[in-house]
């Protein structure tokens, strides 16, 4: 459910030095998309998308474009000039656009992908049972040394007396446990009132968005703390190595979830899967398998290691040897596929149908019980059922300049290493014999051939060694 | 060497519904085979098949088949109301069959499948060497909360007081480290004794073997400890998570032991081998190998990353390159294959053969010094040494009915593309030209031809442009 | 900079029994190269090759040989009879040679191989700061245990009082935690002077260059100790098991070099990088992938999974799909390439070329804009821009003696399943018919047909399949 009231700026202006990139640093990815497009989707569970602006700077071009699909709104932040100064722009927009602000102001950072729908909605559900002016959000790592620590005045309480920078803290403050996630909400005309009093005057001169904390409380006004579950969801990812590390955080999340929907997954933690990705019960996943994208598998199937499945639907029962490559494919009931198969995107192939190794298919149907086993090209092709499609059998669908369609009829069989040249039609029962290659189309239940006779020239590979022989002897010195 | 006296009975009726799956419990797989068939194998080397007997519920036809060829009997427990409920109708098949009960039933469990030989043949020894009435396998972890203790009259006797469930236990025992693995021996008579007196007074409504430790200790009956020496091998799996953690414990296991033996495993965590597989020393496996079944591998070869074998025979010095799969072949000394080739059943490699890229292989044998490097089907042949098979040629062995041989001879050359229709044979030294479609037998030495002679059309090329050019500009609006 | 007055000798005699291995010890791999040769690496850094000698015995031509090129000398310690008994040697050789012999004699182990060259400079430096006679480098381990231990005189200074042995320890002396790498830098002659009066009188019978430290400090010579930074470089290898542990280190301590420089790698861990591969920026290594040996990749680039990149140069945005190998290829810029592509020596790959599945390519060149997407084998041919070759193409280069070349000119068209029989020219602009065996030359322009027109017998299917019935029904009893 979304709540009213509440609008979510989203920090996703900054280059990201540390990454030695030239991608901006919320477009890097982990678990398969963009960090700025895991806060957006968290974001999306809590309020709509035109309630939601990312705040670009650094390429904003290039951020823009990468999450528009979103629906979410942008703030412009020229220059980076610090949290502080981030949210000036938001003000600024709003005074520009003279749309009037939301109530309360939720602040999330592009950098910390972890965040769960969960606590963020927490957040606003403290900020307003606790009417406050600001709701921070913190956290209690193992160390918090280096953080920003949060003080409460009461162990228990939520109220917030300050934010202190480590290099701030007196020894007392060393101990505190809880550290600032840089996860705010604001009560967004409390928060407008302060921007323009925020300084420069620090070490990096820029404007903090943590000194309003202060000012508002030596206003008297209510600062509140909120702990997150876990350390992990407050995490940014200031490196590569960080980001990796994240992502491996993810991935696991994932495959322990389909564990325990019922499904055996070997060596979970060498799988790449997808969040958004199903599996039926008592399907196998081999070590080393990626489901990828919005995949979706069926019960009682076995996808054998090395196999890298994409955006696909398979049916119950099939069987996915060792290596295959499936993009945007549909895959029925009790099918074979592999090992070393490539089925590229609009594949459809039939149920209990085998599809062979070294055979790539793109934009077929292929009909129940039919067989394409080995070293096959299928492309733009209709197959029927109980077709038998010959070792090293290749459907020609481009003339250069067009592509054209093979169409094969039911309980064809097509002969090894025939060469079918489209448009073309093989009728139903029809034999083409192999070796062929066939350019006119096969009535019903007949047979084509289109390869030579064979001739044989007796004795020829004995003279022929001979003279190889002799052009050796020759050869030598 | 077996012990007399003894049978076993295996704990396999459960459903495991924590699992979410429809396979039963003990046939979930880890290290390659079913739980219950590591608990059959170990039980195996105690006493003889004859003497073991699973206790079988849940899906009772499917576990039934699914060791069925281990030997070993079964005693169905058609409802499952406990573990003293299971016993009680191994008690009620010895009084059906009329067969004598054995003086000592061992009891294990079929979902705990680290369970090593040696430790059964102690619990029985020690059972015996302490005239017990009861003896139980017991194992100290690192945290017991959770699990029922085994407290002991004295630290350093073998002799027990009682099995006392967590719940139960008081402020003093809670520190008591040692835990209930489930696993008992028992004289016999005196467990049958018992049987009937089990209630289901509990929390459960169940039939709790535990409860017959109190009843012999109240009879002033021995009951004993024994201390497993790893907590490992009494580890249950309640989820698939746990077993895919003792799967990987169990491949661990195997790799150590083949890199003890002289074997260079680089990544070790990362191969996926079977407990039985062999390897010779100075053979080097590469990162994420797969060696299974009876699989045995001869000295100083190298089998390269993402290969599979199974169930195949390697000879000395043989290199296997990324991404092979074989499956019951067999491949000689020095041969050289993939990457990517598929050897299917039956394919025998000889020895310094070469089968390259791209090639399957299935029910043939191929002779020393023979090489089939690119793209080619090899299926139901006889190919001598010394042969030459080139690119793309295929063996076309179906006619759509029946599968036929082919036979080539030492020394024959098999130029690239070509189509060898079975049943054929190619004489010794005999060539076949490039591109072409064999159907007749192939004397010795011979050259056969079966391709059409090229015609050359000048300047086609530059007026199908020219219309294509011209289509294109009509196109246009 | 080269250190001037030193040599190094490195210990490469010894056998590594518990190895069980027929390869020398300091011949094992890690990190894709042999252990001894990591330490000459390190060695080079600092004093030319000429002043560093390999002590070799056991299997010494093989060692010999494995190292050759690496330009160092070679000290034979027939029989291994202890570290001293190797330095007995290197005098022996420097008296039986006439060369005059370094004023300092750094001693490494050959089956340590993590030492950094940053270390072994730094003994150099405290040797000569502190005029020492012999400076020892030690390490501080987690546990001491069973290693020898270094005492100093006082805590904070260089000056050492002896190295004892684990099981000569005082209990006073049990608590130190410094261990004696077995790496030590001698003052040549005082070293020399103390060598024959080496005993054999301890547990082994060998002669102990430790004993050295004690003789040394006994003529009131200064003996000092250097601490290394980290355990790791002083560790050495006597298992397998411990190898792969190093292995796995420097692979990771390479991927994390890249991911510092803005190479995002997932799982990192997964990856076997060697470690003078190069990588751009903002180029993407998927999990499991290989790059190996001198291989350099542009920015931008995506390496997908399974793919092993060996000696290989990539350009900018190249993308590599799954499953490829790559073996000393060039690749431009902007190219595609796989799955499942397998680019042999000399493949030389334009920019914005297609390579793509089951695709072999030897010896190679092919243009900007050119295309082989499917099933083809092309060796020893030189192929143009803007070529598009045809599923199933394949360049016969091979005649059973000789290869010869396929020249094929720009904007050629080669159609599916044709053979190109070398050698062989395609002229600018030429067609060939899908399904042809081409045997001459083709004109610029032209069109080239090599293939049989098709035959069709109607009614044949049926005919055929009734048939098959008929004898199944006669086959029945």
């Amino acid at each position: 459910m979304e709540l009213s009231g509440f609008a979510i700026a989203i920090m996703a202006a900054g280059k990201g030095t540390r990454l030695k990139s030239k991608r901006p640093k919320v477009l890097h990815e982990i678990g398969g998309q963009a960090l700025l497009l895991h806060v957006i989707a968290a974001a999306k569970t809590v309020v709509p998308a035109e309630n939601i602006y990312c705040i670009v700077g650094h390429e904003s071009e290039r951020v823009r474009n990468a999450v528009a699909s979103t629906g979410v709104g942008f703030v412009l932040q020229q220059e980076q000039r610090g949290t502080g100064h981030a949210l000036q722009m938001v003000k600024a927009w709003f005074a520009m656009s003279g749309a009037e602000h939301p109530k309360h102001l939720l602040v999330l950072s592009g950098d910390v992908p972890l965040i769960r729908p969960e606590t963020i909605r927490s957040i606003c559900e403290v900020h307003l049972a606790e009417q406050a002016a600001m709701t921070i959000l913190t956290a209690v790592p193992p160390d918090p040394t280096g953080y920003g620590r949060v003080l409460r005045a009461t162990p228990e309480g939520p109220a917030v007396t300050a934010i202190v920078e480590q290099k701030s803290l007196t020894p007392e403050q060393l101990g505190s446990p809880e550290i600032n996630s840089g996860i705010y909400c604001f009560e967004t005309a409390k928060l407008f009132g302060k921007l323009d009093s925020l300084s420069t005057n620090n070490a990096h001169g820029e404007f903090y968005l943590t000194d309003v904390a202060a000012m508002l409380v030596e206003d008297g006004e209510r600062v509140v703390a909120v702990k997150a579950d876990s350390v992990d969801e407050v995490l940014g990812a200031n490196t590569i190595a960080e980001m990796m590390h994240l992502d491996a955080a993810m991935r696991l999340a994932t495959a322990r979830r389909l564990m325990a929907q019922g499904v055996t997954i070997f060596r979970p933690e060498t799988c790449v899967i997808d969040a958004q990705v199903e599996v039926g019960p008592d399907t196998v996943i081999e070590p080393y398998v990626q489901l990828l994208g919005a995949t979706r598998i069926g019960s009682e199937c076995r996808v054998r290691s090395y196999s890298v499945i994409q955006s696909s639907l398979l049916g119950d029962s099939v069987l996915v040897r060792n290596g295959c490559i499936f993009d945007q494919a549909e895959i029925g009931d009790g099918a074979l596929i592999g090992p070393y198969a490539h089925l590229r995107p609009e594949s459809r192939i039939g149920e209990q149908a085998h599809i062979g190794n070294f055979v790539e298919t793109k934009k077929i149907t292929i009909g129940k019980d039919s067989k394409a086993n080995h070293l096959s090209y299928l492309g733009d092709a209709v197959i029927g059922s109980g077709v038998n499609i010959g070792a090293g059998a290749i459907t020609c669908n481009y003339d250069g300049v067009n592509k054209h369609t093979t169409v094969i009829g039911d309980r064809v069989f097509i002969g090894s290493d025939s060469t079918l040249i489209a448009p073309i039609e093989i009728g139903t029962g029809a034999y083409v014999a192999a070796g062929s290659c066939i350019t006119e189309s096969v009535p019903e239940d007949a047979l084509a051939l289109g390869r030579s006779r064979q001739v044989t020239k007796e004795g020829w590979g004995a003279k022929r060694r001979a003279a190889q022989e002799e052009t050796k002897a020759g050869a030598k010195p």
